[in-house]
């Protein structure tokens, strides 16, 4: 299959044996070009499984958006029937999911042994999903058909081939995940293949090996990969797990050798030691290999979607991972940094601006300018002008990260701050003067906790103290403040707190633990986070609560009263 | 180089080639027999250029102590003469080190150009140094030659065969790192492969080829390992990066295709990406090729020593590491589980107990009966015999999780879910009559928030009433309350509060959200999880905080008084 697609594959390389006489070396495939290829998302399903994830239906959604921001091909939503919130995943997603380039799929089983897949209650499920496209999972490792499964290799064979001919039948274009794949065809490979053809046989639209248990090296999956190649027409597809160290490795092993599919999840999310990692794979496909996987673009969106997908996951972004880590293109190494200043080339394998990533230098004066000239430009400020302010503002930046601030995740922090640099003050919209948060349990078990706030600020010459309720002392705070500023500002009535985060940024408790909040408002149209950081967890989050105010009114065009 | 030593190992591979008809297939390289391959750690130098590492002498000591435990081949200790700490390091090992089989290298670089090896203050420091093993930086890319060295191609040559020969005629044994080895070999083979032989020429005992700037993929790093081993004599190794998320599959690809020396850091600590991780390597080498690279008994060590080096460092260690994270042999899906019980072979891609680790079943909606009766058998409670009991636990657990609690993430609540319905009661350390929190600002921007509690239980006839203070309500809580407990149970003493994260579950404000707490605690001996849910973030806390003193003191033999 691959040598018509993929002209420049060929998995024995003979052409490349022997010819040191050439001054300049080509690295293999990298003028590859190729009709097709499939970037197929399972953070919502494998992804999910991680210890610790736990997404719910309006995370699920959001995260869908993010991924079709990217421009991923596919997005496996869930499995419908099995999983409560996955079918009502589904439900939601088809009303209130606007995908502009991906496409939905809803992933299930191949029917029971002995049954029929027109009246399967779990096929049942899959069709009721409504997706374009329905991933099966099946077997295709013969010890898994009898010790598991506990059926015929015969009936494997008949459930794969019925239930994929039936759902094309209902016009759903079908992939196959053979499941356990690289292990079974290590088995037993005519069995194995033999799956791969029932289902290619019923109609198919591509055939995903799977190694399900990630045990696999790359030289093996390249091996097997080609050899499934030229024994079948189906188009292949890979989906690896990272138990050798080596998801993305099998992934792209498997490209190589023909397949033009690639199953994966953000940041390499997923059980055990999770599934390849798709912002690796996207990166060197389209960075190293020069092959088009994402439109014309979204690389640039790479870093950003993943920073926001494992906040939504709730996950500390991953510092070293590859193309998108906060340290993935920072240099440390006294060795290199003159000479990096003068031909950042020799030093980076990548140019990190390409999939939205920045330059780093650790230990130099230079250390964030680019990155903050970037931002600013980003905000629309162009700092490029003004190294003073650009000075200024990196030297906050650098004061306030060591602190515990983090702006990666509070863009409207750093806008306020960026702001203020530039004006020379930030608008005064009102003082504090004092705040007071209550939480308390009553009479009991059995009874329920109230928190109750109060304030007093001062907003137009008038001083204002309010009382607000709440399910805890950041929510009621909110409230209150809110409640008393809207006499000064009614705008305010369009602004709600959506969500806030706590972390503790020194676990060793006694000693002075700091405390980072991260809150998230909005005002119907968009949404903007902030942050606050301190000894107290309420002073902390009475920060970020003030800025997310303060950037909302200022972007509704209000002014200090 | 490599027919002599590993007899299977053909890059080429055509005896693969359609041999569909075979019904047993047989792993490449399962079956390598190796006379001696090297282990070399570079965590102590390449290890410390990570972001947020800094090792002092006495780390580096530790670690050393460590990874000889480990049984490595070779630790790097540093660069004396370029890095103070690091000469300091090298005088006191050959005082304090007992080493019983890691042989210590010095790292340094070749001359510098136009002088002499023999007068070299930097090459004078190495021999300093008193290390068997001497391991030199070389430029092996013609354009760092000329544009960061900026000297002659023949120059450079010269300083290879000089420095080399130089120390080895001081009875050393050299270990040459090419630097940018893959990026020199792809502009310019010949040359790159000249650095190569000069190396070998002067007396080199190997020569590693260095992907400096992390950005091979694991079929060039094959090839092009093939052609180097296949025109020079010299022993050859690999030292990889991760920046393409391939630095375990780059080694792995040198391997194979003939490298017997790997290089790498424990936890694939390193500058930006990290890299190459040790762990996975020595995991893969012993686990998956049956190449025996440690001491007899040593692989059991693995995940001990790679948590103690994260210790070490203050690094917290990856939940999802291969072979030694927490997560890599846990397992989630209801799906599996049964099967599991049966057959662990089946869904694990090695046995945990070889490197170490465990498996561990995790606990959430996706989980069925036998994932239940498996943890249940982990914390030592056979469920196996009481079938009523298990669907009593799985309908609780089902439950639970719908209304947003969590057990993958906190194993102590759901020890006490099970005691409970396996005791028919759970055991009542004390009742809560009331509590209360407050958290205030007393006087405008400038001061600080303070934060109060006051909590009043019954405990052993005695009714408490107790006052702490905190950074937040749910630390001045729990200082209140153990301040309370203690005088009824003075074990508490021992029990301390570590982590605490809160998550609001559904994030569409003004709607019934509901906050899930999830707290850590330690006796300083171990650590447990526990979670509380509730629409009051302090309400869920607090229940969580009632787990986490049951849990410990039922862990400590303490009855109800």
């Amino acid at each position: 299959m691959s040598t018509v697609d993929a002209p420049g594959i060929d998995s024995s390389e003979p052409q490349h044996v022997n010819r040191l006489t050439d001054k300049r070396e080509r690295l293999t495939f990298a003028s590859i070009a190729c009709t097709r290829f499939d970037i197929y998302d399972t953070t919502l399903r494998d992804g999910a499984q991680q210890e610790g994830i736990n997404l719910s239906v309006a995370d699920k959604l959001a995260i869908a958006t993010l991924l079709d921001e990217l421009g991923v091909g596919y997005i496996e939503g869930g499995w419908p029937g099995a999983i409560p919130k996955d079918t009502e995943f589904f439900a939601r997603a088809g009303k209130e999911l606007r995908l502009t380039t991906a496409t939905l799929a809803a992933f299930g089983s191949t029917r029971r042994p002995g049954g029929a897949a027109s009246t399967d209650e779990q096929v049942r499920a899959l069709l009721d999903a409504e997706t374009p496209v329905i991933t099966l999972v099946a077997k295709s490792d013969i010890r898994h058909v009898e010790r598991a499964l506990r059926t015929t290799p015969e009936e494997n064979l008949a459930m794969i081939a019925d239930t994929v001919a039936h759902l094309v039948s209902r016009d759903r274009r079908v992939f196959l995940d053979a499941e356990h794949f690289f292990d079974g065809f290590t088995t037993d490979p005519a069995y194995a293949l033999a799956c791969v053809n029932a289902a290619a046989d019923a109609g198919a639209d591509t055939v995903v090996l799977c190694d399900t248990n990630g045990g696999m090296l790359p030289h093996d999956v390249g091996r097997i990969v080609g050899r499934v190649a030229s024994a079948t027409s189906v188009p292949l597809g890979i989906h690896a797990h990272n138990d050798t160290g080596c998801a993305v490795a099998n992934s792209m092993a498997a490209i190589v050798h023909g397949a033009r599919h690639a199953q994966g999840t953000i940041n390499g999310y997923g059980e055990r030691t999770g599934n390849a990692d798709l912002t690796a794979i996207i990166g060197n496909l389209e960075v190293k290999l020069a092959r088009r996987v994402l439109p014309v673009g979204r690389l640039a969106e790479l870093t950003r979607i993943s920073h926001a997908i494992s906040e939504i996951a709730n996950q500390s972004p991953l510092q070293r991972q590859p193309y998108v880590g906060a340290s993935a293109f920072a240099h440390k190494a006294g060795l290199h940094a003159s000479a990096i200043r003068v031909d950042p080339d020799l030093y980076q394998h990548a140019d990190p601006v390409a999939v939205g990533n920045d330059m780093r230098m650790l230990v130099s004066e230079m250390a964030g300018r680019a990155t903050i000239e970037l931002k600013g430009r980003e905000l629309g400020f162009d700092l490029a002008g003004h190294p003073d302010v650009l000075s200024r503002i990196t030297g906050r930046v650098k004061d306030a990260e060591a602190a515990g601030y983090t702006y990666d995740a509070a863009d409207a922090s750093f806008e306020l701050l960026l702001r203020e640099e530039l004006t020379g003050a930030r608008p005064v919209f009102f003082t504090t003067e004092s705040w007071r948060t209550v939480s308390e349990l009553a009479g009991g078990r059995g009874e329920e906790a109230v928190t109750e706030a109060t304030v007093k600020v001062h907003a137009g010459d008038r001083r204002l103290v309010a009382v607000g309720e709440g399910n805890g002392p950041v929510n009621a705070l909110d409230r209150a403040l809110r409640g008393g500023l809207i006499a000064v500002y009614p705008e305010l009535e369009r602004i709600a707190l959506v969500d806030f985060k706590v972390r503790i940024l020194d676990s060793s408790w006694g000693t002075d633990a700091v405390t980072r909040v991260l809150i998230e408002s909005t005002d119907s149209m968009s949404t903007w986070r902030t942050v606050g950081v301190g000894p107290n967890i309420i002073e902390a989050s009475w920060e970020a609560l003030v800025d997310s105010l303060d950037y909302g009114l200022i972007h509704m065009g209000v002014r200090p009263r």
